[in-house]
């Protein structure tokens, strides 16, 4: 072809062949280490989604969200309202799932039902064009992905209850800075990270501060992220802000809410980051208006996909705001993801949040294109998002969830079946 | 294919296939009337550029922006930036461009030379996939994208000058509010539009006033706008805003300067657009601190692509900000890209404006694919852009060219050959 032509190449599949004809939905449940956090504890299993989507001409997409029976329900019908639509028409799926999903229901769970399939429609476009999904976004302005260490405070196992044995798993125990300092050290050792993100907002604020420090004694120049979850008042972040200067990176959601997130943001010297108080588009003007947070941690299941997570670089560009990326419990097909869509968007220029190394075992992604060295994961070569599904791993997750009978997460309800009289009113301090 | 893969199907073409091994860059002119606006009055001639990038595999895409000496020089450095850079690295294209331009440029022209490239990028990778650009940009959420009639105060004819006789066209003269309703009437008869705008600023504002009523009146129910081009002070705005209640859909940079735009917003009852004070990224925070303008005229010439284009829709969302887009002087490669962002930002919910009633006779585009049907242009079906280069009418263009000698754009000195005493000093009123 040595002109430009409006005739498709005869081997191009047409609309029709694009076309949605079938979705899986498949409810699974994976292992969990007991990691601490502001509202409770993690449970022994968590409840995901895997999203399978196919077309009239055979192709498969893949797609992975955080589940619930709440979210179940959305899913089916969200994949309801797509049936048909070809895979190329994600805005017009967008659409249609707004329209068949329940009017009440808030950006942020719309955002999630259509990120799932997105994902699932770029990683068939992907293996309808010979591309990657990284490709379709634009292309890549890195080729690998940083990813920083994402600790926890954890108990050595998941206690014995209701008559089963008590599990436990190779990180032991995290209850203090000597016990997150060695977490560090496998996580690092293993994995390459290059950066650190502990989850705080389960002790006193100073035994976490403590915690800090002894990071910053063990890596020095290593940066070093705090993250509470909201479980300070406005007066303690400040404190915490005050005896962490020079330290952090950034500190993670102190403090609840835009306006309070704003008082400490007036008075800290590092910049503040969210993924609690502004995770979704609409809260955007006012996070900028009241100076609210100087970094957003996207999430395309939170921002509804990969193409959304770009503009929201976009929106952080304009408005002199940090993007960095936020995540939950998650396996390969969100990790692939967020490994494409990180490597597509110029704004995101801090290491990215991952729990894979706390899941990944778990994995219903055949190994091998998935790898973390010196810290970053490799943007995949293969067509779409460059994996591939393990299907014996995924029927046995699917039989997982069954056994467990699971409905929605809840970190609070399983740490009251150890601490009666636990709560998870925040602020705390 | 029944599972997903990370193996690519034979036919797929590979990175060293799409590398960019040749670009053309072609300057043009093609005749223009006589039509007013605040600087001055359009020349017999509009200086534009064709770009062909051409890939290793002979695919061809094609890119088409404004002249001027300046312009070409730019875009020979981009060109020359990204020789051997897959066609699906836009991004990357991006920053390479912007490294290899002059630093002290400015974003607005980084955008402009950037956006040549990423279109024909754009069109190529839907001839390598079979896919339409509106797919490649997520889907189409409009099949058809409606555009404004754009009408401007004009002389009969262009002037005998220099020994040259007389240009007329079949327009006619319009200096008065029946002249202009007359072009309208000429206008929407052929194109079906159903929307006006008036490019205004050319006769004292009461005299304008009187055309947009007499348009009123002429066309009842029709949205009407009017654009001075910064042509009157915040005083005289905010009079005429007071004037033309009830009848404008907005008005467009009726004062200079995000603070003039902002003083007039403040008590206009019509929303204030803009595609001259905010007409970057980063003018767009003060715009929306200052409450400046409330709908913002995109362009992919101006905004760096068309994938910028939908992200400055995502913005606009955010923001509570409407999004129209503007038009120059331009032929069927850049009408095509128009109507394949349009259509697949879903932002974009007003009318477009277009000069191809102005200019469409010169295309360099054969016929076919883009026609006005009740004011709207049907998206293009064909791979790319969907479109196909006449090459005999760029020759001719490009003859056109050379023989006019043209550097840049001058209305107002072409003015001043007939009015020596014009000035284009602005606001005028």
């Amino acid at each position: 072809m040595t002109a430009s032509t409006t005739v498709p190449a005869p081997s191009t599949p047409t609309a029709t062949d694009l076309a949605i004809t079938d979705i899986t939905i498949t409810p699974i449940a994976f292992s969990d280490p007991p990691l601490l956090n502001a509202v409770g504890v993690h449970e022994p299993l968590v409840h995901r989604v895997v999203i399978e989507v196919r077309t009239a001409n055979g192709l498969l997409g893949l797609g992975e969200c955080s589940g619930g029976s709440t979210r179940l329900k959305n899913l089916a019908a969200g994949a309801n309202a797509i049936k048909g639509v070809s895979i190329f028409e994600t805005s017009r799926m967008e659409q249609l799932i707004n329209q068949a999903l329940d009017p009440g229901l808030g950006a942020f769970e719309r955002a999630a039902v259509f990120s799932a399939f997105e994902v699932a429609a770029l990683d068939i476009q992907g293996h309808a064009t010979g591309r990657t999904v990284s490709e379709l976004l634009g292309g890549t302005v890195r080729d690998e992905v940083p990813f920083s260490a994402y600790l926890f405070y954890k108990w050595a196992e998941h206690p014995a209850l209701d008559g089963k044995p008590a599990i436990t798993d190779d990180w032991g125990e995290a209850l203090d800075p000597a016990g997150i300092v060695r977490q560090a050290q496998k996580m690092i050792s293993e994995y390459g990270f290059k950066s650190i993100k502990l989850k705080g907002g389960v002790f006193p604020p100073a035994q976490e501060i403590e915690a800090i420090q002894a990071l910053r004694d063990a890596f020095p120049g290593m940066p070093l992220r705090l993250d509470p979850n909201t479980a300070w008042t406005v007066e303690t972040s400040r404190w915490v802000a005050r005896e962490t200067e020079g330290l952090l990176e950034y500190l993670e959601d102190p403090t609840p809410g835009l306006e309070g997130m704003g008082e400490v943001a007036a008075t800290a010297a590092m910049p503040l980051a969210t993924n609690m108080c502004v995770v979704a588009f609409e809260h955007i003007r006012r996070g900028v208006e009241l100076g609210s947070v100087q970094v957003i941690l996207g999430d395309h299941h939170y921002w509804g996909g990969l193409r959304h997570t770009r503009e929201l670089g976009a929106i952080c560009e304009t408005f002199g705001l940090g993007l960095s990326m936020h995540s939950n419990s998650h396996l390969g097909i969100s990790l692939a993801a967020m490994v494409h869509v990180a490597a597509a968007t110029p704004a995101l220029t801090y290491a990215c949040d991952t729990h894979y190394p706390w899941n990944g075992h778990n994995d219903v992604v055949k190994p091998g294109t998935l790898r973390f060295v010196d810290g970053s994961v490799r943007v995949p070569t293969g067509t779409g998002l460059g994996i591939e599904l393990d299907r014996e791993k995924l029927a046995e997750l699917h039989r997982q969830y069954l056994d467990a009978r699971m409905t929605a997460r809840d970190d609070t309800g399983y740490m009251q079946r150890f601490v009666p009289e636990y709560t998870a009113d925040l602020p705390r301090w």
